[in-house]
C-alpha cells in the first residue's frame, strides 16, 4: 500500500494558516521531524525561511524580528530537546511581552513514553513563560479535523498577540513517512477540501485595543497638578515608544519637569538638543547632596525598571514622592512604593494625560481625590527645572572633551565615537551589563536620532548577538550593536546567525578581558573577595577575537585607538554580511574612567549646591 | 547600620550541607546573585569548582561529569533567564537519569512580580523534568531555620540520586549585599550555631536499592527455557552496564543465542572476539531475506531503544516473537508489543536470570505460565546462532579490508582509525545522529576495550562537547569524542568548554558539509524536495574550523587521508587540553560508502540464504 500523503496536506493547510493571521518569517532548526512543515513553509510565496542550527540563537533572533515588527515570528524545530533550547528567548519575550509562535513538531502519540529517540512530553515545554499552549493533534481528513487546525493557528496568533503578547507553543505531531508522498486517491478528497478551507478569509481575532482608564487619567492629572517639583523617570521601552517623544517633551517642557531617559526607553537619543532632558543623570544622582537637596514630590515614572544604578538611591531618599507609574502592561515597581498604576499604550496614555491637563480640574469629579491643598504645594517650582540642568551641565562636562585625543581606548571612548558613527535612523542594539549603562554615562541624546533595540525583559547577557541579529534584519536602516565580550561568548553561535541572516550588522564588541561590569561592585571595589577568586566573576577568558569572527565568516577589525575605531566603524558601515570590531580596552579602565567622571561632577555639583 | 552577614553563613551552611551529601563538584556560571555560594563553594576544600560561561554548557558538562561519577554535579547560576538555559541539559538528564542539583539564585520576595531587573518566576523552573524543587527560602538565623537548610540540601541529594536519578532544582534567594561583610555582633550567634550544626553528622538518606522482582525473574527464566531461536539486543546503556559484560555473554554462549550490541550499551567494545556477538547486526538486518528466514521466538531486549533502522524492520515483520525487555528504570519499548519488562539494575538482573536458568523449573510455581509447550518450541535450534555469525561474517568481509590503503577519507575509515588508536580503557564519547550508528557499521567490537559516552537520553544533537568535556574531566584515562560538524556548530561553546576543563578531550569531527545523516533518509534519497532546498536539511555552513578551534584556545589538526589522520590521533594522545582533529570528508560519500558495504554483504548473506 502506498504511504498516504495526508501529512502533507495538514501542513499545507497550518502554514497557510498562520500566514493568513499575518505571519511572515519562519525561523527553522534543521531536523527530520518538522520535515513537512518546512517543505510547507518554503513553499508558501509569502514566507521567508531563515534556516538556524542552534535552536537556542534561532528562538532569539525571532524575537528579535518581532521586536522590530510586532509581529510573531514562527520558530520550527523538530522533536525531542530541541524546544528545550527555545525556553531562554521564551522566558525574556514573555517578560518583554513580545509575541513570537513556537511550533515544535512532534512524534506520533504511540511514540510516547516508551522511549522512543528523541521523544520527550513536550506538552507545555515551556510552563508559564508561554501565554497558550495547542496541539494540533495528528493530520487529519475529516473536515471538522481540517477547520480545528486552521482554527488553533488563529487562535495561536490572537493569543500571541494579545494584551500582553507574548509567547505560543504549537505542538504538532507527525507520522512517517514525512517527506512529501504521491498523492494517492484517499489522499484527494481532503486535499481538496483542505485548499477550499484555505481559500476562505481566515478568522480574525483581534484583541481589544488597550486604553488608558479615564478614572486613572483624571486621578493622575490631578496629582500633576499639584506637584511642584515632579520628575518624569523613563525606564525600559518597546520601540513603539518612540511614536511619544513629541508628546513627552511637549508634556515635561510645559509642567518645567526633568526627564531622566535612559537609553532603551526610546527617549534619549532624539537626536536634539532639549530643554528637560537630563542626559547625564546617573552621574549627577552620584552626589549625595544633590540628592539630597532635590527632594520631589511627584515622580511620573514610564516604562520599565531603570538600569541606573543611582536613580534607586534618590527614590529611595524620598519615599514620600507619589510615585505614578504609566506603564503599557508591566507592574515594573522595583520599589513596591507606587501609589498609581496607568496601564496602556504608553504614546496615548502621555497624549490622554496632557489632554485633562488642559481641562479645568473639576473638584466635583468623585475619582479626583487630590491630596489636602496646602500652601506650599500650589504649581511648579521655577528653580526646580533650572537645578537639575544646571547639575547635568556640570556632569555633560566632566565627559566632554575626554575623547578628543588619540588617546588608548576607554569604554567611553568607545560609546562615544560608535553613536556618532552611526547614521540618523539607525537602530542602536545594546547588551546587558555595561553596554547599556555605558551609553547613558558617556553620550548625550542630541548625539544622534536613534532607535535603541535591547534585551530588558529579563536582562539576561544571552542572546544578543542572535537577538541584535534578528532585529537588524527586519530594520530598515543600518544596525550596530556593542556588547559585552562574556555576552559574546555566551552567545557563540550568534555570530554564525548574524553571519547569515540577511541584512547587515556591526557588532563592537570591547575585549577588556571579561565581565568588568564586576569591577564596580562592592565584590571587586571592596576587595570582598581575593583577588585571585576574581576570575571566577569576571571570567576573563579571552579567545583570539578577531581569528573568531573570521573562521566563522563575519569580517572583522581591531581597533585599539580611536582612529582605528572611527576608521573601522565608517568601514564597516559599508559592509554587507557581519562585521565585528574588536575594540581593545585595558581591564580596569572602566572604573577609573567612571571614578573620574563621578569625582569631577560631583565636585562641580556639590559646590553649586553648598 | 553596619549590613549583616547572614548571607555568608547561610551559604556556608548550604554548600558544607551538599559536600556532606556527596557532593565534590559545583559547575558555576558568572553572576552576581550567586556570589554568596560561589565564595562558600571556593573556600571549601573538598569541593572543585568549574567556571563556564554559558550556562547550557555548565549544564551538559555537568551532566556529562555524573554520567561517569554516578554522583550529581552541583549547578550554580545567577537569577533571571540563566537558569533557563539549563534547560535542555535538565531534559537530557531527566530521560537519562542522570542526577545533577541545579541551584538557581534569586531575587528576595520583595523584588519578585514588579519586574525587578534579572527577576523571574523561578519556581519550578524545569516543570515535570526535574525530580523535585525547593527553596530555600532566605537566609535565616533560627536554629529551626538552619537546620531547614541542612535538611533540604540532604533530600535534594537523595531525590536526585533516587529509583530513576534525575534533575533537582534548589532555588536560593539573597538580598543585598552579596558579598562577605565584616560579621557584626548580631551575625556572631547564628554562625556559631551554623558551625555546629555543620559539624555534625548530616542525616543519610539513601533511596532504596532496586532489584528485578523474583517473580518477573521467574516467569523470564520459563520463557527463556523454552524459546528456540532467541536474539539479545543491547541498546543505549549507562557506564555501569559494563560490569555486567562478563554476566551477559556467559549467558548468551550458554544458551546459543546471538547479540546484538551497539556501541552505546557497553557490550560492543570489548576487545575480544565473541562466538556470540554480531557485530554488523545492523548491514545484516538490511537483507530482506534474512530477516524473513531468521524467524526469532524471543527477544531479549536490555537497555535503551537501539539505534540501528533496520533492526525496527526486523522487530516488525516478527511481530509474534515474545519481547522481553530488562531495563534499569524505562518503558523503552518503542515497538508497544513488550510482553514482559523486568526493571531492575541490569548486571544484578541478568545474573539472576542466569542463576534461574540453573535451577530446574518447578512446574508448581503458581507464577510461572509458560506458554503451552509444543514439540517444535522446546531447546534451541543449533543451526540458529551459527547463521548469524555467518552473516555477521559477511557483513564484516564487506567493511574489512576498505581502511588499509592512503585513499582520500571516508566516514568509515574515520571510524575505523579513531577507535584503533584509543589505547585500551579510554573514553569514546559519541555524537548522536551519524557518530553513534558509524561506530556501529564500520567498527568490530574485538578492535578495542572502550567505555562509551553518549547522550542517549533524549537523542538530540545538543550539548555533546560540552558533556563530553564533562565526562573527560572525570574519566581516568584518555578521552576522545566523535562529533558531527552540525552538533559541533550547535555546542560551540562547547570548545571553550573543552579547553578550559581539567583534562585533556580530542575531538574528531568529520568536516563533511553539513547533515550528512539526511542524505540517508528518503528525503534526499528519493528527491523528495527540490535539490536547492536540501541545505535547509543538511544545514552546509562550514567555519574554517581550524582556525574556529585555535581561536578558541584549542590545539588543531586537518586531516584529509588516512596517514594524516593516524599521525593527527597519535599526537593528540600525548597532548594536554582539548585537541580538534577536522577530518576533511566530501559530502555524500557516507551514502555511497554504505551503499557499496550493504550491496556487498546482502548479495552474500542472500547467497547464504537462497
Amino acid at each position: 500500500m502506498a504511504p498516504r500523503d495526508l501529512h502533507s496536506t495538514w501542513a499545507r493547510l497550518l502554514v497557510q494558516s498562520l500566514a493568513d493571521a499575518g505571519a511572515r518569517d519562519i525561523v527553522s532548526s534543521p531536523g527530520a521531524r518538522s520535515t513537512p512543515l518546512l517543505v510547507a513553509a518554503l513553499a508558501h510565496p509569502d514566507l521567508t525561511v531563515h534556516s538556524i542550527i542552534d535552536e537556542r540563537s534561532a528562538a532569539f533572533f525571532a524575537v528579535g524580528q518581532a521586536k522590530v515588527t510586532g509581529r510573531a515570528s514562527v520558530l520550527l524545530c523538530t522533536s525531542g530537546s530541541a524546544g528545550a533550547h527555545y525556553y531562554p528567548a521564551i522566558v525574556e519575550a514573555s517578560e518583554a511581552g513580545v509575541p513570537v509562535i513556537a511550533i515544535t513538531a512532534d512524534r506520533p502519540r504511540e511514540l510516547q513514553g516508551n522511549k522512543a529517540p528523541q521523544t520527550i512530553d513536550q506538552t507545555n515545554l515551556y510552563g508559564r513563560f508561554a501565554r497558550a499552549f495547542c496541539d494540533t493533534g495528528m493530520p487529519g481528513e475529516t473536515e471538522d479535523e481540517l477547520r480545528s487546525l486552521r482554527r488553533k493557528m488563529a487562535q495561536a496568533w490572537s493569543r500571541a498577540h494579545g494584551a500582553k503578547p507574548g509567547p505560543v507553543q504549537i505542538n504538532a505531531p507527525f507520522r512517517k513517512p514525512l517527506e512529501p508522498c504521491e498523492a494517492n486517491d484517499e489522499d484527494r478528497g481532503p486535499r481538496k477540501m483542505a485548499d477550499e478551507i484555505a481559500r476562505e478569509p481566515i478568522v480574525r481575532a483581534e484583541q481589544p485595543v488597550a486604553r488608558a482608564h479615564p478614572d486613572a487619567i483624571e486621578r493622575l492629572a490631578g496629582r500633576v497638578r499639584m506637584a511642584r517639583r515632579g520628575v518624569i523617570a523613563c525606564g525600559p521601552g518597546a520601540l513603539a515608544n518612540g511614536k511619544a517623544r513629541a508628546a513627552l517633551y511637549s508634556l515635561a517642557t510645559r509642567l518645567g519637569w526633568p526627564v531622566l531617559a535612559e537609553s532603551t526607553s526610546q527617549f534619549r537619543f532624539t537626536g536634539e538638543s532639549s530643554e528637560t532632558r537630563i542626559d547625564f543623570f546617573d552621574t549627577v544622582l552620584r552626589s549625595a547632596r544633590f540628592r539630597a537637596q532635590m527632594k520631589p514630590d511627584l515622580v511620573l515614572s514610564i516604562g520599565g525598571t531603570l538600569t541606573s544604578m543611582s536613580w534607586p538611591l534618590y527614590r529611595a531618599e524620598h519615599p514620600d514622592a507619589f510615585l505614578a507609574l504609566l506603564s503599557e502592561h508591566d507592574w515594573a515597581d522595583a520599589s513596591n512604593r507606587a501609589r498609581e498604576i496607568v496601564f496602556g499604550p504608553i504614546a496615548h496614555t502621555i497624549t490622554t494625560l496632557a489632554r485633562a491637563l488642559d481641562r479645568r480640574q473639576d473638584a466635583g469629579n468623585d475619582s479626583v481625590r487630590p491630596a489636602p491643598v496646602t500652601p506650599d504645594s500650589i504649581g511648579p517650582d521655577p528653580q526646580w527645572l533650572a537645578s537639575w540642568k544646571r547639575a547635568d551641565a556640570h556632569a555633560g562636562k566632566a565627559v566632554a572633551g575626554r575623547f578628543e585625543n588619540d588617546a588608548p581606548l576607554t569604554e567611553g571612548a568607545l560609546t562615544h565615537y560608535l553613536v556618532h558613527a552611526l547614521p540618523a535612523g539607525s537602530l542602536l542594539a545594546l547588551g546587558n551589563s555595561l553596554p547599556v549603562r555605558d551609553v547613558d554615562w558617556f553620550v548625550p541624546g542630541a548625539a544622534r536620532d536613534l532607535a535603541v533595540w535591547s534585551q530588558r525583559g529579563a536582562n539576561g547577557i544571552d542572546g544578543l548577538l542572535s537577538g541584535a541579529a534578528g532585529a537588524a534584519s527586519k530594520w530598515p536602516g543600518r544596525a550596530a550593536l556593542y556588547v559585552g565580550d562574556v555576552s559574546l561568548l555566551h552567545d557563540l553561535h550568534g555570530v554564525l546567525t548574524a553571519v547569515h541572516a540577511p541584512k547587515p550588522l556591526t557588532v563592537i564588541v570591547p575585549a577588556n578581558g571579561g565581565g568588568r561590569i564586576f569591577d564596580l561592585l562592592p565584590l571587586a571595589r571592596k576587595r570582598a573577595v581575593p583577588q585571585e577568586a576574581l576570575p571566577y566573576w569576571t571570567t576573563p577568558r579571552e579567545p583570539d577575537f578577531n581569528a573568531l569572527a573570521r573562521s566563522l565568516g563575519a569580517a572583522c577589525f581591531a581597533a585599539d585607538t580611536v582612529s582605528s575605531l572611527e576608521k573601522a566603524l565608517a568601514e564597516s558601515h559599508e559592509m554587507p554580511g557581519c562585521t565585528m570590531i574588536v575594540a581593545s580596552i585595558a581591564p580596569r579602565t572602566v572604573t577609573a574612567e567612571q571614578d573620574e567622571i563621578r569625582a569631577a561632577a560631583t565636585h562641580a555639583i556639590d559646590q553649586d549646591h553648598a
